[in-house]
């Protein structure tokens, strides 16, 4: 279940045959309730959160956003639902010493005493809540970590949408060295892998991503090649960001193994998916 | 700031000269809202929780108080408040490990994915979030994690309280053999503590406690022993509950070298005096 503050519903991206869509401010306790007991689910997919970049990472906004998801689950739990998956962050792991991230044995970014930044330290905090809480209650709850994405309907800020629409708005796209590596996984297969993790009885914080190398510089190069403008990409234009680990990737035993779902997709044929999308919707609004 | 919902004024214990009472209900944010701008403090000591023996390990109310305690956390902030210091447990340690408890060396309840209770989940939870919001905001907060204590108004089923009361109404007081070593803070100092952590620029967890080793026998005895009724302790007509590690004990010195602050009173001192006011409040309301 998303929100969308102000409810526009003819915003919606996509309508899904045999889908009914209702549209509540989680903020609003009272109206949230009332959509519970109206419709009475029996699984319960959670993503809403800030999430705009530049933002996300210091706003208290996701304190609240902790507060609302609690409300959700209390109020779910109350109305019968019996499955709860929602969604975390590799953002959760400390980047100063992970890079294959395991969800048990890979050290956090609030463990120890240290400081999080407010939005990691919101994901783990409700991840360890909504784990105690199904655990005492009877419900039964998972947690997907999201690493590295991509997909139609990005934010143009982000990395792989600002790099497309601006090789095909005929600019340069300036990036950093790019020898970081990461593994990007498809928007589809995320929510892919997300149904495949409700629909399971896993428990506890799973990782959802890609764990097949690639560096920055890779990515950005398949996609001057797939534009067919290489020499728009400029690499080494911007400095590397702060605290960007060499390494990061998610160790997916667990979803592979007990959720039982890997991605299938190679990431040229999802780029040049994501190319196509936004050739056939350039100047789209996204986000 | 404590809550009593209902807000009846009438039975606070103690009526201190020069403070001013006002009656909140923490649960309603509009109240809160009002209440803190009237009032428009600079210093925030905020314990309301469910604490009541018997329930609060488990109660999912304490989610709910950590969505409360975000909120009051907010609107303090936003009045202009300065300091914060928030009430935590020595249950947030893993007591499967725990011995001398340290506040960024020992091992949390929930770390490495362990399941903790709600109560120990939720109080982590919120002590990672008021650091990491006041970090981002520019509010200096503190948490201090309270270990075993006694004093007047006790809960009676709480250890110190039903053993004194026993023993006044000439009952026997049944304990566990009592061979595990515990420190034990009387109230008035916890009280004392808070205050001057709310005083000092101390960040983050602080336990708060005594790191004088007693063991329960030892403890029931001495009340036994002050009462004149020592043949009405019997030790080992309980079992030692569950989970109950031999030792744990906080370490201090975050609290005497960093605040500054050290309890000057001998456990026997603090027993008779709780004994005392035993003596004078037999049968009163307490909790």
């Amino acid at each position: 279940m998303g929100t969308r503050r102000g409810g526009d519903l003819a915003s919606l991206p996509v309508e899904i045959e045999g889908a009914a869509y209702h549209a509540v401010d989680l903020f609003d306790g009272g109206a949230v309730q009332g959509l519970i007991e109206q419709v009475r689910p029996t699984h319960l997919l959670h993503f809403a959160w800030n999430a705009t970049p530049g933002i996300y990472q210091t706003t208290p906004e996701n304190f609240r956003w902790v507060a609302a998801s609690l409300a959700l689950l209390e109020i779910f739990h109350g109305a019968g639902g019996e499955r709860v998956v929602m969604a975390g962050s590799c953002a959760e792991y400390d980047w100063s010493v992970a890079r294959v991230c395991h969800e048990f044995d890979t050290q956090l970014a609030t463990d120890g005493g240290r400081a999080g930044t407010p939005y990691a330290t919101a994901k783990i905090a409700l991840q360890k809540m909504i784990d105690s809480y199904g655990r005492q209650e009877g419900l039964s709850t998972a947690w997907g970590r999201i690493f590295f994405q991509y997909g139609p309907y990005e934010h143009p800020d982000r990395l792989v949408a600002s790099v497309i629409t601006a090789l095909l708005e005929g600019r340069e796209a300036a990036c950093s060295p790019g020898q970081q590596t990461r593994g990007f996984l498809h928007a589809a297969d995320i929510g892919d892998a997300f149904a495949a993790l409700l629909d399971s009885d896993v428990a506890g914080p799973v990782n959802v991503g890609d764990d097949r190398p690639v560096t920055i510089a890779e990515l950005v190069n398949a996609i001057g090649d797939i534009i067919g403008r290489p020499e728009l990409v400029r690499l080494g234009k911007r400095p590397t960001p702060a605290n960007e680990p060499q390494l990061l990737l998610p160790d997916l035993r667990r979803l592979h193994d007990e959720v039982g779902w890997r991605s299938e997709r190679r990431l040229r044929d999802g780029l040049e998916d994501v190319v196509a999308w936004w050739r056939d919707n350039q100047g789209t609004k996204s986000g």
